[in-house]
C-alpha cells in the first residue's frame, strides 16, 4: 500500500460548493477525483481510514468564523479523522503510524504535519475508540462534565442528546463521579440503551412524554448540572428545575444548526440571575494541554469497563453528505463514523 | 427619642396589596398606620431613618421565590434599611446603635435581631456611605466584578445601567483594575456623568445612538467582560462583540422586571457556545462571608478618592411607591433612597 513521497495518489474529495440553507443536501457538496500533490518539507501524505461526523460540521459549513475560521466555498469539507502514514518529510511520523488530524472528508490527506498526533496503540482498543471515547469525543465529555459541571456525589445530572456519542459518555462520566443521571434522547431505543445497558437512572422520550412532566418525576430534587447539547425548547425545559448554584456546560446546541434565522434563546434566561447559575460554553480544543490527563482516565474507565460506547458505522465516503444529517434526524446510535478505508492488516 | 421596650410607637406602613401587572402602582400598596408590637427575646425596635430602592424590589412582589421566599399579600413591603436602635432585648444590640437590615417599608421595624449587623461610624464617611458604595450596592458592585467578571489589566468591561448605583461603581472598579470602561445608559447626564466625574472611557446614549455601530466604535477590541444589570436587547447587543472566553455578570435584568410575559432569551445565544462564554448569575448576599474583605477594600478607595457615588435622596416614606419607579424609568442619578427620618443628631 505504501507510496512514496514522489508518487501522486488518486485521491476523492467532497468539497464545500454551497452553503446549506436549513439542512444540508448532497447538492452543498460537490465529489471530485483528483491527486494528491507532492510533499513538502514538514508535510505528510496520510491514507484516511476513518471519518468522524459530528454535529458541529453543521456549523463549520456557515459562511462565519465560529471557533474555527470560516471554510470558503471550493474547499475540501473539513473533518476529524483517523489515517495511517504513508509518506512523510517532517521528524517524528514514520510510514505506518496511525495519526489522528483534520484530514477533511477525503481518502487521502497531504499537507502540514501541523496538528496532527500519533496514536498509541492500547492493547484490547480498536483503532476506533479513538472516536469512540478515546479521542474529542471522551475529552468533549470528560472536559465538559469534570471541569464544567464540577459534579458532586448525590448531585442531580441531565444531559441532552443522551443517545448521541458525547452524551451517552457525559452521562456515564456522571455516574462515575456519583451523580443521578437523567437522559434525554428521541427514541424508545436510545432511551432503553441508555437506561439498561449504560446505567443512567432514568431516560425521558421527549418526543413521546410531556419533557417538563416527565422532568418533575425524574428530577425530584431538582437539577444540579445540565450536560447541555441541544439548546432550544430542551433546554428552557431543563433551566425550569434547577437548583441554586446549577452549572450549564454548554456542549452543542444541535436544534439551532439547521435553523435559518437566530432562534430566540431561552425565555426563562432570567432563571439564570434567580438561580445564581453558570452557563459556560466550551469547545473541547479549548482544554488540549490537559488531553494526557484525559487519556489515562478514559483509558482506565474503559479498561475497567466502566465506561461504553457504540460505534454507528457508515461505509464509504461517498455517504457522508448523506450521513451527516442522520445526526439531525437522530437516527444514529452511538457515535457517527464513515469507514473512508480499510484497517492495514496486521 | 428612644422609647422603652414597652411602650408601643406609632408605626406607619406600606404592605403589599396587590401583585402588580407590569409597574407596580400606589394602589398596589396600601398604606397603614398601626402600633409597634413589645419586643420579645432576641427582638430589637429600630426606627428606620434610610430606606434602599432597588430595583429588585420589583422582583420580590411577583408570586414566586426567587432568591428570597415570596412575599405573601398584606406583608410590609421588603426593603433594604438603614436605622437606629431604640430598644434591644437582643445581647449585642443596643439603644442608638446604627444599623442595617432588611427592615421593609415602614418607620419602625419592631422584630428578630438576626440578620441585622451594626454599622461602623467611620471618620469622613456618612451615613448613606452604606447605601452609596459600602453596603449591598459597592458589595453587589465588587464581588460580580472581581469575582464573575475577572477583569485584567488591558480588558474591555461594558457595563449596563452605568448610570445607576451598582453600574457606576462597577465601572470605577473595572478602571482600578486597569480596563477600558464603556457604560450604556439611558441619557447625556449619565453619560457624561460617568466620563466626566467618574473616569469611564466612553459612554453610549442607547436611547440616542444606534446601539450596535456605538458599541463597535467604542470596544474596538471587542468586549472581555459584560457586567449586566440590563438584559433584553441591551444584552444582545453587547453579546455580539464579546471576546473568546468572555465572561458576563448577570447582575440585574431590568428591563424584564415589569414584563407581563417572560421575554425571549437573548436570540445570539449559540455565542456562549461558539466564544465559550462564562454567563453567571449572583446575588450579593451569595457573598456574605466576605464581607469583612470588601468593605476594607472600598473604604480604602472611597478615602483615596478612588470611588464616588450619588445619592439621589427621595424625601418621606409616603414617596416610596411612585419613586419605585424612578428607577424604570431611568430618572434616578445614583443611588436612590428614600429618607424616611432624620439622624440622630450628635
Amino acid at each position: 500500500m505504501a507510496t512514496s513521497a514522489s508518487v501522486p495518489t488518486m485521491n476523492q474529495q467532497w468539497k464545500l460548493r454551497a452553503r446549506p440553507q436549513g439542512r444540508a443536501k448532497e447538492s452543498d457538496f460537490e465529489w471530485s477525483e483528483t491527486t494528491t500533490s507532492e510533499l513538502g518539507d514538514g508535510q505528510i501524505l496520510v491514507r484516511i481510514i476513518y471519518l468522524s461526523l459530528d454535529p458541529t460540521n453543521r456549523v463549520w459549513m456557515e459562511p462565519v468564523d465560529t471557533y474555527m475560521p470560516m471554510l470558503p466555498l471550493g474547499s475540501v469539507m473539513r473533518g476529524v479523522t483517523i489515517g495511517v502514514v504513508e509518506a512523510s518529510r517532517q521528524r517524528g511520523f514514520a510510514e505506518g503510524d496511525f495519526v489522528q488530524g483534520l484530514g477533511g472528508w477525503q481518502s487521502y490527506y497531504a499537507g502540514e504535519a501541523a496538528g496532527w498526533t500519533k496514536l498509541p496503540r492500547i492493547p484490547g482498543l480498536p483503532l476506533t475508540a479513538f472516536f469512540g471515547a478515546m479521542g474529542h469525543i471522551g475529552f468533549t465529555a470528560y472536559f465538559g462534565l469534570m471541569d464544567i459541571g464540577q459534579p458532586k456525589p448525590g448531585d442531580t445530572l441531565v444531559v441532552s442528546a443522551a443517545g448521541g456519542a458525547v452524551g451517552s459518555l457525559a452521562g456515564q462520566m456522571g455516574k462515575i463521579a456519583g451523580c443521578r443521571v437523567v437522559g434525554i434522547a428521541g427514541s424508545d431505543d436510545k432511551c432503553s440503551w441508555i437506561t439498561s445497558e449504560l446505567g443512567f437512572d432514568a431516560a425521558v422520550n421527549y418526543k413521546k412524554e410531556n419533557l417538563r412532566d416527565a422532568l418533575q418525576s425524574a428530577c425530584p430534587k431538582g437539577i444540579d448540572i445540565d450536560f447541555e447539547n441541544v439548546g432550544g425548547g430542551i433546554m428552557e425545559a431543563v433551566l425550569e428545575r434547577i437548583n441554586l448554584g446549577a452549572r450549564v456546560a454548554v456542549c452543542g446546541l444541535i436544534s439551532q444548526y439547521n435553523a435559518e434565522r437566530p432562534p430566540s434563546g431561552p425565555a426563562n434566561f432570567g432563571l439564570i440571575l434567580t438561580k445564581r447559575a453558570r452557563v459556560q460554553g466550551f469547545v473541547v480544543t479549548d482544554f488540549s494541554s490537559r488531553f494526557g490527563e484525559a487519556t489515562a482516565q478514559i483509558v482506565q474507565w474503559l479498561q475497567q469497563g466502566k465506561l461504553k460506547y457504540r460505534i454507528d458505522m457508515v461505509e464509504g465516503l461517498q455517504q457522508a453528505p448523506a450521513a451527516l444529517n442522520r445526526l439531525f434526524d437522530g437516527t444514529n446510535m452511538g457515535k457517527l463514523v464513515v469507514k473512508v478505508s480499510d484497517e492495514p492488516s496486521k
